[in-house]
């Protein structure tokens, strides 16, 4: 068995020799396309804010991207987690069911709702929910009433199960689905980091009720800020619109609003961004793949660490590269970090798992021992779409 | 007295006089600046998102232009006005009293606080909180216990006052600072419309101890989408940051929150659009001013109408140009409207008052005369900083 040293100068340099020498990021977006020409336009036509054609025109782009009926670009993704949520029905008190393992932004989308995170584990197979320990929690904690699904032990309803596809990686979908619809609750996709990624041949966040997306900068493309909510369902897309639009009601110069609602509105610029942006998508998805090759191969026989693939039968976006320890290499997690980071090689471990932050330490929780050990363990690694270039 | 139909067209005539034929739009920004080149510089850099030079010098800009000593960007005035109420620490169950006569987001983001609108009456001198009944009305309803003002009827905290500057016209601020302080409660301003904006030789959003700023596509500068929460205090400028970007704590790669929080951050490429758009401040005051001065002159003289001028000893940005129609004239208001709007004038009336609104007719409200008279007698006509040339 090498040396941890050894391991650890073994993993810098296989990086090194797929991104090259010299200080390089996490991911950064690439705009080799219409960005300019479509931003010019905004502004020459004064268009830049909450009405404009790019809206629409993104708007379309997506579903024709995706092959969901509708999307709704809203102002970033925790906006749109918030309004999939409310579209879900989901009221103060009830509980929501969210994997530990993942981003901030979806537990607080729960709070913003008045409702509870109830945390559950994840497979080390996609990194997301295991469907089948789900099941078996369920089973022994749950009942049902007037067809929703009720906590025992709290007396609450769990409303829904927010399924996240962790850095892009489809989880289990077939069997999600399977478990939501056997105990009433309605599955959310939450495919912020899945744009281009497929559970078989559909579209991640378009399985669900309801999905979806976000077009931060460090995403697979970037709107500056940016989401989208995506659903089959005319009536929650219409609802979308409205609830994210001030709830105002139609009239040419009235303003009269029926709902508390929201000013989640994506601005006319930041959809121009997101045109010319999601042009270039199959470009940025082919060269994540050729970037996935290349690592495979630089990561072949480093002991105690492999690269993550994404899971049989699915097409992932390969959105954040990602390697993941042995169990029993797990304490080089911090010196990895250390060691590439200060060689100017950016990498970053996956998120605290959320029941392990203050905010949300006293929420409810199945037991999450691979939640905790694979965030232990994955670190992700520079995989902007142009690294190679 | 003429009849209503020659009153109706010599209104109609008067905004011709001034704006010229064809369709002009109620408010449309103007980009002669920097605009270009600072998001190019965007692309050019790939820096569009959360992180970014634009940002910081888009808040060290606002100080300046302000005189705050703390301005935070953020997504949009809606959220600036969220977190402002936070800073204010509005609990769920609290009341803070709001205008009814403004735009339904100031109610909405404190329903985002879980606590009451409680609506108080306007003036017609400021169109503001009318500060010496809003007194009388304190002084017969509340009781103040542990150094808090509590309403006596519900026995909840009145935690803040919101004082909306409309259509950029100051309020009464030295009167209202002294009954905010006079009840131990936050004075909070909502100067979304009122950038460049003075009370006596105040910026408007300074006075309070948490100011709040928009940049929507219709207001005086636009970010696209955008606003500002300024504020004097360091603690609160600070606690701003952490709440608007999801409360993360500072480390090179872990992700680690310590509150539930929000994505609240402006984006790089908005803010450059703002930099570009605030340098060009001062030409857009000069112009509003020309154009106040010109319909001024345009509607001397028609009767039952008069063009609404800044409170004496402010300086008001005339944001949106504005005419109050006399009592015995408020029926002409749709005639208006309806006439105007037909030859391609865009013109809107105020905002239904929200104690009118379906998701507010339940809410705590004195009695509300002068906003409802104001709510049935004003008019915006065009006010682009451009409409002149």
């Amino acid at each position: 068995m090498e040396s941890d040293v050894a391991v650890v100068r073994e993993i810098v340099s296989a990086i090194r020799s797929v991104v090259g020498g010299g200080r390089t990021v996490l991911h950064e977006p690439v705009f080799h396309g219409n960005e300019w020409r479509y931003i010019k336009e905004c502004l020459d036509t004064t268009f830049v804010s909450s009405v404009g054609a790019f809206v629409d025109r993104f708007e379309s782009d997506l579903t024709g991207q995706s092959g969901a009926k509708y999307a709704v670009a809203v102002v970033n993704g925790t906006a749109a987690l918030h309004i999939a949520l409310l579209l879900a029905d989901v009221k103060p008190g009830d509980e929501v069911l969210v994997p530990s393992l993942t981003f901030v932004a979806t537990a607080n989308a729960i709070s913003y709702c008045a409702a509870q995170p109830h945390f559950v584990d994840s497979e080390e197979r996609t990194f997301g929910i295991d469907p089948e320990r789900l099941r078996h929690y369920l089973l022994a904690t749950t009942c049902q009433r007037d067809e929703t699904c009720v906590n025992r032990s709290t007396g609450k309803v769990i409303r829904a199960i927010v399924v996240t596809h962790v850095f892009g990686h489809p989880a289990d979908l077939d069997a999600l689905a399977a478990v939501a619809s056997e105990f009433n609750t309605v599955l959310i996709e939450d495919a912020s980091e899945a744009l281009g990624s497929f559970f078989h041949d559909r579209h991640l966040g378009t399985v669900g009720l309801i999905g979806t997306l976000s077009f931060n900068g460090n995403k697979t493309i970037t709107t500056g800020g940016g989401g989208a909510v995506l659903t089959n369902n005319s009536e929650l897309a219409l609802k979308a619109k409205h609830l994210t639009r001030v709830a105002k009601l139609p009239h040419p110069w009235e303003y009269r609003h029926d709902k508390v609602a929201f000013n989640y509105r994506m601005p006319n610029i930041n959809a121009a961004l997101g045109c010319a942006q999601l042009e270039q998508l199959s470009f940025f998805l082919d060269s994540k793949r050729k970037l996935f090759e290349a690592y495979k191969e630089a990561f072949n026989g480093i002991e105690g660490v492999k690269l993550v693939v994404e899971p049989k039968g699915c097409r992932s976006n390969y959105w954040l590269q990602t390697i993941l320890l042995d169990k029993d290499y797990s304490h080089l997690r911090e010196p990895i970090l250390q060691a590439t980071n200060e060689v100017g090689i950016m990498t970053r471990p996956a998120w605290v798992p959320m029941h392990q932050l203050i905010p949300y330490k006293q929420c409810l929780a199945m037991e999450l021992p691979v939640a905790e050990s694979l965030g232990e363990r994955l670190i992700n690694i520079p995989s902007s779409p142009g690294i190679m270039e």
